[in-house]
């Protein structure tokens, strides 16, 4: 049996495991049947992702005779909304899924999330798996239970907190993955070392050439110590209460830029990039962050590949799209701001000088 | 201060009041006030219910200085839907409410299963309060948290196990009541009885002429009574994996009596009043109810003015949309049958015969 990893999402009785490895499937007795109820299972994966790993998965079902559906929907974050939401209940519906049925998500964070919210509501909740084959997915989405759907006015304001039975990091459908959506998850692998975790930015500093080249034990350890210290914020305040608001570092202005430019234009990844080096430069202006910080922070955003820059939309514009954003508590918008790297801290005092020479 | 009475359900740190009185609104400083955070207040209804009693709990919140808007929907089960649901969601965006917004269901069961599902989607859970208009509501749906919306293949297929803050009956609004929707309220009252409660239906035997009569006191002690009873059930198994599903009684055949005539046709309590006719009329079949309280059951039932006998849909079309009641498992039907008045129970082993012959 080939090696993984397990870590564990310490959330009382809906705790569960996380698998990191280069061939879980080779493992599945171990990291995907204990985890299966003994009800039907329907796979969800998209038309990019269906092609190259659906059929592996279908088999080792087929092996345990487990019996099986699937839903395969566009791949594209334009197609995260209520009409493909449907789709999967009317494929759950028209197949008589029951209680006892298990959904798998197969793919990257779109299909995850789907998956996820489909899973929290159909029958007022069934339980789900999680088989994320992008970075972005592996080292966010999957874990810690945030499901949801965009809607026309804002992203991801349609959702649940709802944790799923397991995880199943598979390292080798990195090797499939295009360039472009390999960047876009190390911005979310490079923000776990701005949160709080000084080594792990250190590390990539020095890695990220093997991480780009796909080197599979750097990308394992890169998943594993992401999903740490996703694991362990999570754990501490799972309905982002507190703490756990810090992951949004770069998402306030991110999220701007993704619906400025209409979904699907930059990725998720690649608008947070650019949208963490806005919260540097805002640090920096307001005089939290220091200027060699400031530029080890843009270096390593740059030397992943994703933008340091982002467009141009106008800073009226930003700040309209930044009022909708779920962050937002009594109509403040709420930032998360560096004192340094690994020193993320929130705050509601951003001064408008600093805000306003960023959106510019 | 007006009379009322308030019960609690208990389920740990997210137990909640119940307050049933004839004139709540006089007491709002005590009955919802509390459980108001400090964020705006959508107020959710219907067109048959907002012009008798939405202006009376806006004044409420204008002299209290809370920020308030409203969404008004049409009036029906057919309306239960998943665009109307996001008229919802688009009306909390265009507004701009934030996770510290508060939203009151102010209406009948589908006004609290959608707006409670609204609550428990909008940015992943925000609050939400119920304020049921109908007997129907007071005594069972806006009670235990079940929240959702219909689907073409399914009625409550779609939803969430979600909590209000609180719930507030107000006997007073089932004055203006039409007088079918005050019997199919009835059938979940009287369901009570059955399941596990002889006094409560030797009292409803009692008093059904005063509650046709709308009689405040008889009313609010129904109400009252119905709700300990739920409370009681819902603390015991929140989610309904175990003594939640006697609840459903009647429900399997009152589900396939809806779905079979098309939402809307009957009313959801005149279909359970049918179905539990048919439950009680199978367990007789089944030798596990006697014939003299099968006949008490129908009488109250005739009596509430309700029907207690189901449309001849056919014994095919009844089994196929059973099939897809949330309540199978792993595809057999179970079903609530009676060993008794007051002794509801679960099982998958009614024999065909008793079945069909109340099908057919």
């Amino acid at each position: 049996m080939p090696d993984y990893q397990t870590l564990t999402l310490d959330l009382g009785a809906r705790s569960y495991p996380i698998f990191i490895g280069e061939d879980l499937l080779s493992a599945a007795e171990h990291t995907l049947r204990p985890w299966l109820g003994n009800g039907k299972v329907v796979l969800v994966s998209n038309t990019t992702v269906a092609p190259l790993y659906l059929a592996r998965w279908q088999a080792c079902l087929e092996h345990w005779g487990i019996a099986h559906h699937h839903v395969i929907l566009p791949d594209g974050e334009q197609y995260k909304d209520v009409q493909h939401l449907d789709q999967i209940y009317s494929a759950l519906l028209a197949a008589h899924c029951d209680r006892k049925t298990t959904l798998l998500a197969l793919g990257g964070g779109v299909i995850g999330d789907m998956t996820g919210f489909a899973a929290a509501c159909y029958m007022r909740g069934i339980a789900f798996i999680q088989i994320p084959t992008t970075l972005l997915a592996q080292v966010d989405s999957s874990v810690g239970g945030k499901t949801g759907i965009n809607h026309p006015l804002g992203k991801n304001m349609i959702g649940a907190f709802y944790q799923p039975r397991a995880v199943l990091a598979e390292i080798s459908s990195l090797c499939t993955l295009p360039a472009r959506e390999l960047a876009a998850g190390l911005a979310e692998v490079i923000k776990y070392g701005l949160i709080d975790d000084v080594p792990f930015f250190d590390w990539l500093e020095q890695h990220m050439p093997a991480l780009l080249a796909r080197d599979g034990a750097a990308l394992a350890e890169a998943v594993a110590w992401s999903c740490r210290n996703k694991a362990r914020i999570v754990a501490a305040d799972e309905t982002e209460s507190g703490v756990r608001a810090l992951l949004n570092l770069g998402h306030t202005f991110g999220h701007a830029i993704e619906a400025g430019l209409g979904y699907g234009q930059w990725l998720h990844g690649e608008a947070v990039a650019a949208g963490m080096v806005m919260a540097a430069t805002a640090s920096h202006l307001a005089g939290w962050l220091s200027a060699p910080e400031l530029q080890r922070i843009r270096r390593l955003i740059e030397a992943a590949g994703l933008p340091a820059e982002a467009p141009p939309l106008g800073a009226e514009r930003y700040l309209q799209l930044m009022q909708v954003d779920k962050k937002n508590e009594g109509g403040r918008i709420r930032f998360v701001m560096l004192r340094g790297i690994g020193q993320a801290f929130l705050t509601d005092a951003l001064p408008t000088a600093a805000l306003n020479a960023v959106l510019r």
